[in-house]
């Protein structure tokens, strides 16, 4: 594989980022806070953005604003505008909210022990739920398309995840989907990858599936982020979930030093290094990168936003 | 080329760290300090530690403790201890200081307005100093090998430096060594490499001298080092500078936001995830970059020292 000629961003910083940083005192980030900073990102030129999370207010009171986000936004042109949702429930609020594009994806969790504190679901379980969850999209003539596997290279609570459990997963999507899925997203939920495991597992994937486009979501708790990006468009994956200053993080880490998503003006600018075309305006995006550090009141972990750099144009 | 199966690292921490730390405030990171930190870097397996810099304590005053670090430490059978000069005296101090070992090395700035501002001295001033440098490893018996170019890859002064001005100094620098150059150092000084700059210059340099070793000294400045890092290994590179914490900074910056050198912990985190050997305890080296963040008294760029994480033993 060579380098990806161009690369496609989903912007997750508004959903990942407000969700962490709202832990226990879900107020701190305000409705009118969430919607400045998306209406910010859709302006450069950024081609999707995860805004909000429609999971249970009682679990995730910080989400619980998630239909007035959606209201209150200025939509623009051109922009896929997501939300995320764990159950049939969410997915159900998700099509209500109006200006959520809905994707047709599935999804399992390869950890159980994470699943079950982040779905309180087994395996099993989530079998029956994402059955759910297809029926809904067929009852709405939605293609399902997109698979997803959390926790897709290890687990704080489980350790590595084996690579035959990944593919056995998207297997399994693939017959709840009837065999639609195009792209499967693999998310390193919890920072474990690293570079050589990316590429074994896009490798892997792709022998299986040859038509299946790989997207990655990835952690920075323990560092390699942004080398496992290289790694990734080494194998020619050109999409990535990323998150403006490198919000998010972990929630076993204090929110200080938490490390977040791999940050998005960062793979912006490796993609520029690298003559990848990413349609995103680097300058405006680390300006979006202020703004969310002024918003969450604390330093976040984006390096490009720290220095007084000399940036391309 | 393949990944090397072992790498060796040169702790720069005390180095670089101390001396961005004390600027405008000299003795904040006090002389027991950096002893305290050295000592307990010696323990962790790691096998050369650069401690001091032999430059003017009028220009630099945090560094004039270089011969009292050096008096003070408990030094380690198998550890090579360094320090690094600029000129003539700098390297006489060196000599004297008597646990340092002298590796005759040489070094040009591959950009003249860096050069001006960190040595005093243009190129053609350089060639000269250089030359003075050679002839006290000549009486000293000190056989000629390193060679060493920093902001080999960008300027803030100047921008991107051309990879043909850096061949043709390590060629200068071969000329002056009589030949006898065995590894050469290409310096991110202010973290301009990308990975696929890095894997053109150390594939162009051994074109030029097969059997040249190439070490690198990187900057996460932009965010990109310890993907740097990983496009080294992938063309068989296994001499890093790199610091605890990720210690040092760019005087550009404010010192709390500033990126210093790739960490060494990350980048140790990074070789045991592919299976390369680099001696040292993970583990120890963590609790070390703990100990440098309590003596710098603010967060460092390290994500594996502040995050509750599950790492290898």
């Amino acid at each position: 594989m060579s380098l990806p000629k161009r690369v496609n961003l989903v912007e997750v910083g508004p959903r990942e980022g407000c969700q962490f940083e709202g832990i226990g005192d879900p107020t701190r980030i305000t409705t009118a806070s969430k919607v400045q900073l998306i209406d910010a990102l859709a302006a450069t030129g950024v081609g999707a953005i995860q805004m909000v999370s429609f999971v249970s207010p009682r679990q995730v009171p910080q989400m619980a604003d998630a239909e007035a986000v959606c209201a209150a936004i200025t939509p623009r042109a051109g922009i896929v505008y997501s939300g995320i949702y764990l159950n049939d429930a969410g997915l159900k609020r998700a099509m209500q909210a109006g200006v959520i594009e809905i994707s047709g994806k599935l999804s399992f969790t390869a950890s159980d022990a994470f699943s079950m504190r982040n779905q309180r679901r087994t395996h099993a379980e989530d079998v029956v739920m994402q059955g759910k969850i297809a029926a809904l999209y067929r009852a709405a003539n939605i293609a399902i398309t997109h698979g997803n596997i959390m926790a897709a290279f290890g687990c704080n609570f489980e350790g590595e995840i084996p690579l035959s459990r990944v593919l056995d997963y998207i297997a399994e999507l693939q017959s709840i989907a009837g065999g639609g899925l195009k792209s499967v997203s693999l998310a390193d939920t919890m920072g474990w990858a690293d570079p050589e495991m990316i590429r074994r597992a896009v490798g892997e994937v792709r022998t299986r599936w040859p038509d299946m486009r790989v997207a990655l979501h990835l952690h920075d708790t323990r560092a390699l982020a942004i080398a496992n990006v290289y790694a990734a468009l080494l194998e020619g994956v050109s999409d990535f979930d990323t998150a403006v200053g490198g919000l998010g993080g972990c929630p076993f880490a204090g929110i200080q030093g938490a490390a977040g998503n791999v940050c998005t003006e960062e793979v912006v600018f490796l993609c520029r290094q690298l003559g990848i075309e990413t349609s995103i305006d680097l300058h405006a995006m680390v300006e979006c990168a202020r703004m969310a550090q002024d918003i969450v009141g604390h330093p976040l972990p984006s390096k490009l936003i720290n220095a007084n750099l000399d940036l391309p144009t």
